[in-house]
């Protein structure tokens, strides 16, 4: 590793809106020195997520805004290159979070090992990790599903909407998918085994999803926001649940929005119809995560589940491919490969 | 009850905007007769309570509207004048649902005995009824009160709110009231134990509620909307919980409303500050029934809990009264007496 270079993706501006390439750098340091009790961590893979975009916003969230000049955050699977923690040994695979950058240095406390015999390494970042469990805690404490109820998620493609989807069905309910475009809509039907899919670069999305829910919806897993809502909200049935947990159509506007002041309208609507609406992060139900691990890895054993990675190779393609994403141009959940897999997956 | 005549007030038009004395009809039909399985109870009491204000629309609620021509709806004590019912006998005393009227019949579907042994007949309306239980299930199922959380609720000299704040003042919570003018303030306060309770007519609400809130709010019990729900909403903590029980302030304006929209603002809040919003009515946790009625007799006879009647004489009073309930104009839980009582109460 000696003279090896270090190449990052920094912020270098907030977004007015949609982020463009203009807002993220690409820079060069040296491969940092792990410090008494760290590690140093070679990435292999860099999971984008839609979450990203609000962090590049300077306003606060459930977590700290990235800095102008800090690398861009994000969860990663790496392969220790060198370690001061006991715990840890140099090749051992590891999930963690240190960013959009070929090297990082780690204190441990928020990395996990990864044991490749489980399937490829990858799927830490998706169905078996943050994402998959966020559908699973969301849907199962929030949405607790029924059989015979209705549910609606969007991003049905996608790393979270594809899990909430099959989880429900599993659950028997009846599934309705929106996605964008005949393909994504196909493989969710065909492939995940959704009842339904809609696709929302269709016109008369409203009418579609009323003709798709003839006995109304019970539960939203809202993961958009936007004219996904406002297609969803009139058909909600008495006692519904709508979880949230994204609204990745708001996250390049922070307002103030046009009127009418629709705020009235929601609360009337959730008194009169009995709605919860509530709000999760995944790290709300970290007590859960060996179930889900137990649950997750037994479906996609038993082929319940299905999954479905869409992998670029290239760190400096990152920025590209999250601008993409925010617009629904990935295909199943968005993964960078940032370095050679030494478990050859 | 020979040649008896039952006056009635019927819905004449429905208001636009805030009710006025014109959308009432007083009126005088024949004292109907109890067929097969009714019987006829003569009114002594009739609650008055702002949902009545949402029946006089046009608009579907959880309940059919009342129509134009019709009794206005409504609870009542009454006094059974002839039962073919095997289980009511004369005399008996029932909570049912004949509405503004001296005289209804009834199918006992509907009813409930009261037993005067237990206490003035006309809790039965209030503090050991919907009302009572609207804020004892409404609190506890959904606010989860936590010794030490702050919880904030409106109309606090009324019959929900008053019974709100006193059953979390009971769970340890620090509570915070918001009522009309400083004698229902002071009422409040010195005679229920809320620890603070704001003006509303006073300006600045925002700024003293933010003051009376230095650890925020984590349980909004919601029965008023508008500009108290707008003061509130910033306050709420992570993870603070919105039972919905009313609008009050919403009830007489459908929109559209002006902007800008702050529906995004608050679905984005519910999200990153995993909030959760429920509506509910009374009737969906009815199984609860026998616990609350056993629950607030306790705190009742042990002076843990108090309760104040608002009682105006005379039916024809029931429309000024409902118009000035919907201002704050009552203090107490608002009654119409509407004819003598037998208990001699």
């Amino acid at each position: 590793m000696t003279a090896a270079r270090n190449r990052r993706v920094v912020l270098a501006s907030r977004p007015k809106g949609e982020p463009t390439p203009e807002n993220f750098g690409l820079d060069e340091v040296e491969v940092p020195e792990p410090g008494p009790g760290q590690m140093l961590l070679r990435t292999i893979y860099l999971s984008l997520d839609p979450y990203m975009r609000w962090r590049m916003n300077a306003g606060a969230s459930y977590a700290a805004p990235v800095e102008i000049g800090d690398v861009m955050e994000g969860g990663t699977v790496s392969e220790v290159v060198a370690s001061n923690i006991p715990k840890y040994k140099r090749g051992d695979i590891v999930l963690s979070r240190t960013g959009w950058q070929e090297y990082g240095v780690s204190d441990g406390k928020e990395a996990r090992k990864i044991d490749p015999a489980h399937g490829p390494i990858s799927h830490a970042l998706g169905v078996l990790g943050m994402p998959g469990f966020t559908a699973y805690a969301g849907l199962l404490n929030i949405g607790q599903p029924k059989p015979g109820e209705t549910l609606v998620v969007a991003a049905a493609s996608g790393a979270v909407g594809s899990v909430v989807g099959q989880i429900a069905g599993i659950k028997g309910c009846r599934v309705i998918g929106i996605a964008g475009g005949g393909p994504k809509c196909r493989y969710v039907v065909e492939e995940l085994g959704f009842d339904v899919c809609l696709d929302h670069h269709e016109p008369d999305l409203s009418e579609r999803l009323k003709a798709a829910c003839p006995d109304g919806i019970d539960i939203y897993f809202e993961n958009v926001g936007g004219p996904v809502f406002e297609s969803v909200f009139p058909l909600l049935n008495n006692f519904a649940r709508v979880p949230v947990c994204g609204l990745i159509a708001w996250y390049n506007d922070s307002g103030p929005f046009e009127g009418p002041d629709r705020l009235p309208s929601l609360l009337q609507n959730i008194l009169v119809k009995r709605l919860t609406f509530r709000g999760f992060i995944v790290s709300d139900f970290n007590a859960q995560f060996p179930e889900f691990l137990a649950d997750m890895s037994d479906w996609l054993r038993d082929g319940r589940l299905k999954y479905r990675e869409d992998v670029t190779e290239g760190l400096e393609n990152a920025p590209r491919e999250l601008i993409a994403l925010l617009k629904g141009g990935n295909f199943g959940k968005k993964i960078i490969r940032v370095g050679p897999d030494p478990t050859g997956a």
